[in-house]
């Protein structure tokens, strides 16, 4: 059993081995500016945090995990291009520094190589892991599909809302911890609870990140702060804002994301303020965090083996950042 | 042993079979539209036909065939956006009638489908397809980076544009039949020369394709004429006119470059004709075209067996669109 901060340094050792080719330079050299602007490596410190509940870290466990941050990575390059996002953990993301085809292509031959490392998977696993892998990898694209469809509408119900989280981001935290397992041997069951815990935590983590998009400083997240309310992104907050707004409250709503000019992030918070939008989604990260606690104590491991499954929780859920 | 077109009719049962989610339909809508634009797919039908000289056709080689056209398809729906084509098989593109960020995830999740077949492939043979499908498809990406590289340089030579229309594309139609090849059981030596003659047979294709932009008809190709030369595409036709040239043509053929009026189209093809270069090219075609069937006549097989094969390089290559 290791600590997330010793599989952190194990993973990066076995992901630092993974090199793209040099040339064309042009293609490779974007896929290794983002992979060395780091990143947390929280998905495939799950997956092996999960595997090493149920056996010792083996190959095809190191090889998923490199799958998973490939693809997560890939998922990145192509997002923050159809969002058009400045500012990736501080750093130019690469359509910005590159171009945007540039974006598009490098995406797709980082994907490429994830599918290189799956294959490194024995014969035994091989079907199942990307069975899995496919079915997470297609629901993130239609999560992404969702939230760009849901710019262009007015207001997204709440239930509408969860769902694009739980595809575009909860997903792959959970088929991460499931992963490890399966590779681990553990039974179905054991599986399904893991995945579970991944998928709750998963969405306090989005909604964690909603909260510091509004209410976090842009120093400490790397990102511009704000983002999603300039841009017009759904968040807890607009959903929750069009569900508890009266009719009127919904007319200023609407108002408000027809706005284009330098007050508008203001006067938005202003206006969540009013409906105590920031105290309902804190309560909202609060429950979610909660019952990621509850999955987590039903896996079928003795506690201890938990512990730090448990502590990555709280790393994900107690942020600033 | 089946004809082109007998195997066309069977793949299209096959592949017709294939059905993509409803929903979200903004994501999968854009898939089915690109897919029934039809297309010839010679890539799935080459790989059927090369299974065929050593194996009855089995589930194996019909899932592999539609990862190829659904790789191919996903190729084609992000060069476009790169390219920023306005036609393809004389429809809209992807990008000009749903706009760009669906070119980019509709892409992406058509890729994954790819994959979902090739996981369908029964496990003595899973490694090795994956393996050789991944080499390709990096080499495809590494092909595109070339091509959209050269459009910034002046000049490119002629091994320089040979290697990238290698990538780009020769390397699915050569990947193609040795896939199908390996796949019935074929040994390396045959996959080897098998290989070779779809790498040839993609080159000659290629300058075919390169003639046609220039000198074919839009009507009949479907596609923009000198589309290639209005967007500063490097062709057969630029290497091989800069490789001819002396000094003082080499200036002008960068002064029509540099130009964006209306005569651009008409005088540059002017001055490929002053240097000769339809010409050129089509003994280049004639060429590779030999070369090819010279490859597939070393083919070990009975030549009887072949005869499919070779109605299908004389269909790519005496095409007029």
């Amino acid at each position: 059993m290791h600590s997330f901060s010793e599989l952190l340094t194990e993973f990066e050792l076995f992901f630092g081995r993974h090199s793209f080719p040099k040339n064309p330079a042009s293609l490779y050299e974007p896929c290794s500016y983002l992979l060395n602007m780091g990143g947390k490596r929280v998905r495939p410190v799950l997956c092996l945090m999960s595997h090493e509940l149920f056996a010792t870290l083996n190959e095809n466990a190191w090889n998923t995990a490199t799958a998973i941050e490939l693809f997560h990575n890939f998922t990145l390059m192509h997002d923050d291009l159809m969002d058009d996002a400045p500012l990736r953990r501080g750093f130019q993301t690469i359509h910005e520094k590159y171009g945007h085809s540039t974006a598009i292509l490098s995406g797709d031959v980082m994907s490429i190589f994830a599918y290189e490392h799956l294959n490194k998977i024995n014969t035994t696993y091989i079907h199942t892991v990307i069975e899995l892998f496919n079915a997470t990898a297609i629901q993130i694209c239609e999560g992404q599909q969702l939230d760009m469809d849901f710019e262009k509408r007015p207001f997204v119900t709440m239930d509408e809302y969860m769902e694009m989280i739980t595809l575009k981001t909860s997903v792959l935290l959970a088929t991460s911890l499931r992963l490890g397992a399966v590779l681990g041997g553990a039974t179905s069951g054991c599986c399904e609870v893991l995945y579970n815990f991944g998928k709750t935590l998963g969405i306090a983590f989005q909604l964690k990140d909603d909260y510091l998009d509004a209410f976090g400083i842009s120093a400490e997240t790397g990102k511009q702060l704000g983002g999603d309310i300039l841009s017009n992104k759904k968040t807890y907050l607009s959903a929750k804002a069009y569900e508890v707004a009266n009719n009127q409250e919904r007319i200023e709503l609407n108002d408000l994301l027809n706005r284009t000019d330098e007050g508008k992030l203001k006067d938005t918070l202003a206006f969540f303020q009013k409906l105590n939008i920031q105290s309902l989604l804190q309560q909202e990260i609060e429950k979610y965090t909660l019952q990621a606690y509850e999955l987590l104590e039903k896996v079928p491991v003795v506690s201890r083996n938990k512990v730090h499954l448990h502590a990555v929780a709280d790393m994900l859920l107690k942020r600033d950042k």
